[in-house]
């Protein structure tokens, strides 16, 4: 019954954020610049940073309504690592669409995201009654953060050798770095203090961990129906991914040999996939990612039983729960 | 005499900025993304931005100590827009080195680009003791309205009409908002009043549209030593500058035609550059560009006079007058 209610809850927050980001751009122009950065907001997803900021202000004793501005914030901030990524990772497609480089050019798509980054800034100050200061710093250390670890991903890629702890270290900035923004900005709208605030960002740092070793989890284990995207992608595009890395530090032999054959080719064939999810299996490491997964979000949960109940901080640990149950 | 001192004063705010800009990145890693942010700064030039948020501070009875760091700030935003529309651009040369794209990769040159954003927000806030929201406003305005001059100077280049209202929109954002945003901020920390900050922030911008139709006019009449590109340019390349947009609001029969070619062809031959230069000056073109210049800086520094003399003020008006008399 609660499930449902927070469902419910989550459908009417997503509901108002993409209202409001439907009329972002509206008469704004140039429509060479405008109308790629409408392309870029409009291509939904679960808008789960948004939402994260929403709830910890909810949290944090505030108010929805005081957050809107940097819910949206946090949603371009997110688009517009995207739009760049999309363009250094040669993605031609995101959810569905062409990205936002292949639909428009490389030059549109870089002034495009440049121009998000502000533009989430101008959102953001609109919601800065107080802690304005912090508020930015955080926001700033996110692009940051996020500026180190897609650095650090693509350094990967050529790199022969890269342990787990640095596979960490990467996604911690990568992915959970804006998770954090999200939670501690909710909190500081809301007015929060300094202990609160601490909370929610290690929630929020905890669910990132979660969130992106569970997304190398589906890659291999996931149901293609339901997922959405090809199955063993990560595989094919030679990443390294926790699993892989973990299978590398596990594996003997001519198991072993295999995984640098990845490493040396850059990748493997479709036709290779099933070979190598049977090396994961071997050496457990599936369960060694949901252990990991497991450990993050007890973690991010444990911090948060020392926040009063209420519609936010109840929403966030439900928010957890579903998250390491998703299929997609 | 004066002069002098002036000059002299310039070279002692020049070193402490060059200092400050060495130490900037020591130390940070990934060493992939910090070192192309060194490069990116690094190049030298006037450093005309950092110098004039310092001298605006002064002018509002502010101390340069007190804003260093912002004057760091709109550096960093200045870098970064020259590295994103180096790539844009196809500019493979920089004040006489590779530009940041060339010398490393597109991909690095994005990254470190969105980084240098982050970066320059976060020295920014080191010198928010006060009015925080209307400097991070100021700067953010800033950005937004840099990408649109850039996104309405592209859109220029395949257009066939654009006039001479279209072109001042075009460089009031691409150029004069920057320094609008140097003098703003400096004012701001200073802890000026409104009507101070408008003063300033008018004079940034009628220096910035002097100094961008400056840059047309010496295109055409620089000496090429002195100058240090070749003279020129602007016609090879086809850009509708102040000077190309004139001749064809004067130019009649086949003069025009001429003119129009450099559009169909997107530019023209370096052996053809003297022919054209003499249909600027059949026109009196060169004389309209001067009295141009001359009107945006009478506006610069007939708004100063209000302001009380002091080394800050009567420095800003040196600069005004000297950037008018460059020869580079």
């Amino acid at each position: 019954m609660k499930k449902e209610k927070y469902e419910l809850q989550y459908g009417r927050l997503l509901e108002k954020i993409e209202k409001r980001i439907e009329k972002l751009f509206n008469n704004k122009k140039p429509a060479s610049l405008y109308e790629p950065c409408k392309y870029a907001l409009e291509s939904g997803g679960k808008r789960l940073r948004p939402v994260l900021l929403l709830l910890s202000t909810k949290a944090a004793g505030g108010k929805f309504n005081d957050a809107y501005n940097a819910a949206l914030a946090v949603e371009i901030f997110h688009n517009f690592t995207l739009v760049h990524d999309d363009i250094m990772d040669n993605s031609p497609i995101r959810r569905g669409r062409p990205s936002l480089y292949k639909k428009f050019d490389t030059n549109t798509a870089i002034l495009a995201g440049d121009n998000l980054i502000a533009f989430a800034y101008k959102l953001l100050l609109k919601d800065c009654q107080k802690n304005t200061n912090q508020i930015i710093e955080i926001f700033t250390q996110g692009i940051i953060d996020v500026c180190e670890g897609q650095s650090l991903d693509k350094e990967f890629e050529t790199r022969r050798n890269v342990s787990l702890r640095e596979y960490r270290n990467m996604i911690s900035k990568k992915t959970a770095a804006l998770l954090t923004v999200c939670t501690g900005i909710g909190g500081l709208i809301a007015g929060a203090n300094y202990e609160v605030v601490r909370i929610l960002m290690n929630y929020g740092k905890n669910l990132g961990m979660a969130f992106q070793i569970q997304d190398d989890l589906l890659d291999i284990t996931a149901d293609e129906k339901t997922f959405g995207k090809k199955v063993g992608s990560d595989l094919i595009e030679g990443k390294k991914t926790y699993l892989f890395l973990k299978a590398l530090e596990k594996a003997k032999g001519e198991d072993k040999k295999k995984l640098l054959r990845v490493i040396k080719n850059s990748g493997i064939e479709s036709n290779e996939i099933e070979s190598y999810k049977s090396i994961y299996e071997k050496y457990g490491v599936p369960e060694d990612a949901k252990k990991e997964i497991d450990k993050y979000t007890r973690s991010a949960l444990n911090g948060l039983n020392k926040l009063p109940d209420n519609e936010g901080s109840l929403m966030l640990r439900w928010l957890a729960n579903s998250l390491i149950n998703r299929t997609k």
